[in-house]
């Protein structure tokens, strides 16, 4: 018998991925990204999910030892069900394990939302290997996170756990998507970067005006490129923007002192600009009370990272069905 | 031979509090507390402590078949020694299990910091009983917390997990006494309640400055007798207290999403005036993103719940140890 393959499936609201690794690989033995497209309907995303799912395990050059499934929106990880999905109300409460069961009887597969899969990929692919206690966080359109103890994402008792993006750190602050004010993601997200940008290049001179072609044009990644031109208002606004995440890093690390702090998503992309002075301001918080600062870094995987964290749920569910085939270094990667 | 014990040894910096507990029993077979008598300095306490469990294993009716400790100060639990004790520089580094194990060779000694210890005495003996994922925070002087998976506690990588205490609340708030500014403990504990009340008591009318006999004896024990007699600026204060603690309650529970929150320490005599509006806050700031507020509660343990933590940590090293004579009921206490 040839050597052992993994499969990944993440399943977004924009587009779809499917990701076949060697067992001891980092590498893509095949990698695939389709469009979600919404607008036809959720029983065609899942038939493309099951097609590409089918193809894909008829052409892997081994045999295929687990199949790991990231899904945007919340999910009950131990019934392995999506189950909402914010932005794709037709994926609501979908089987999606059991239906890649019936495609590939006997072999085992593990499901998470995108945040705690990417999670488990920073712990396996990326920057938490060797970690026991990793937060994640994805900052984007919106602002997703994950503890990863010992490899296993924290659950909670609605599976809402970690969910870092509506942790308060402005009390009074802007309005949140979710409905309250003042949330972490209601000032860091790519979205909210954006918005404040737009509000205030209403008030004030801003050559982010003229980058974007309008005001109503600009958006996180014009505020980003008009800062590393010197744009003062741009500047002022992702220094805000730093602190009010330095204040959520401060948070997040008092209440679980973790090993490492890793930060994902587009609004990443700004990670030089937006980090050092969050990673200050986090220290000034902690340092005085004799609290060593983690290491609070920006992910070096990048977008492809829940795709990656549903091929170490592939390896997981591998081991858990103790695959000898399968000897990925899944570090830590315990129960 | 007769039924077990469990021997529970609760080290603070103003009382040391030894119980010893039937293993199956919920009631002290006996309860010792003597002063700490820091001013004497850090021999004369741990002779105090040793003394006193030397005397109890000696009258024990039967088998004692664990020891527990919960100690005011940092602490290794894997290495079973009190780090640092800030508010009794002495109890420094004192290896205070292996202490113990001298006296009573034989007997496995399990220890962690009170908030921790106090947190698996909910789970054993309190309101955590049959819950998997307990947060547990101590208001009083200061602010500690725990937050109990299974009935392990979080330790995090230097041992500082859920220091809920230092969580920002009020970015720009008054300064802590860890250093830094805004943090739940600077605006909720006891200490924190009753400065700020002798803060206002300089600018407003308040009957606190009579039933304290001056504004210097202002306490957030004369705040909350205050306000039970209806007095409008000790009830600002206490309604400015509960939105604090309903921030902090907010974001703890976003970040873990636990079973249970309870709530102990001395602030929470004055529960029933400071947990409505809390959970109120809460409630709007959960509700619409979906999430179910757990259970938040006062503790029904009250003053000695770090010493029935330690029993529970004694009633730990039994099974650990798989002695068979223990039976106490460690709801989820697993590992």
């Amino acid at each position: 018998m040839g050597k052992g393959y993994l499969l990944g499936i993440d399943i977004g609201n924009t587009k779809l991925a499917f990701g076949l690794v060697g067992c001891n690989e980092r590498r893509f033995h095949e990698k695939r990204v389709v469009p979600t497209e919404r607008e036809l309907g959720a029983e065609q995303a899942i038939e493309k999910v099951l097609d590409n799912t089918r193809e894909l395990l008829a052409t892997a050059p081994g045999e295929v030892a687990g199949i790991g499934i990231a899904f945007g929106g919340f999910v009950d990880a131990t019934r392995r069900i999506g189950l909402s999905s914010p932005n794709f109300p037709g994926l609501d409460n979908v089987p999606m394990a059991a239906l890649i069961e019936d495609l590939a009887p006997g072999i085992p597969v593990l499901m998470e939302n995108d945040a705690n899969a990417a999670g488990v990929g920073e712990v396996v692919y990326g920057k938490g290997r060797g970690h026991r206690q990793v937060l994640y966080l994805t900052i984007s359109t919106g602002i997703g996170g994950a503890a990863i103890f010992d490899g296993v994402p924290l659950a909670g008792t609605q599976g809402l756990a970690a969910e870092f993006g509506h942790m308060i750190v402005a009390p009074n602050g802007p309005g949140c998507t979710c409905g309250s004010r003042g949330c972490l993601e209601s000032l860091v997200s790519g979205t909210s970067i954006g918005r404040i940008a737009r509000e205030r290049a209403e008030l004030h001179d801003t050559m982010m005006t003229g980058l974007a072609g309008g005001i109503d044009n600009i958006t996180a990644k014009t505020v980003s490129i008009a800062a590393r031109q010197g744009d003062g208002l741009a500047r002022e606004i992702l220094e805000e923007v730093a602190l009010n995440l330095g204040i959520g890093l401060a948070n997040i690390i008092a209440a679980f002192d973790p090993d490492i702090v890793i930060l994902g998503g587009g609004v990443m992309n700004s990670a030089d600009l937006l980090l050092p002075p969050a990673i200050e301001f986090v220290k000034g918080h902690l340092t005085p009370r004799g609290v060593k600062v983690p290491p609070i870094e920006a992910s070096s995987v990048h977008d492809d990272i829940a795709l990656w964290g549903a091929i170490a749920l592939a390896g997981k569910a591998a081991v858990n069905h103790s695959s000898s085939c399968c000897l990925v270094d899944l570090v830590g990667v315990g129960r």
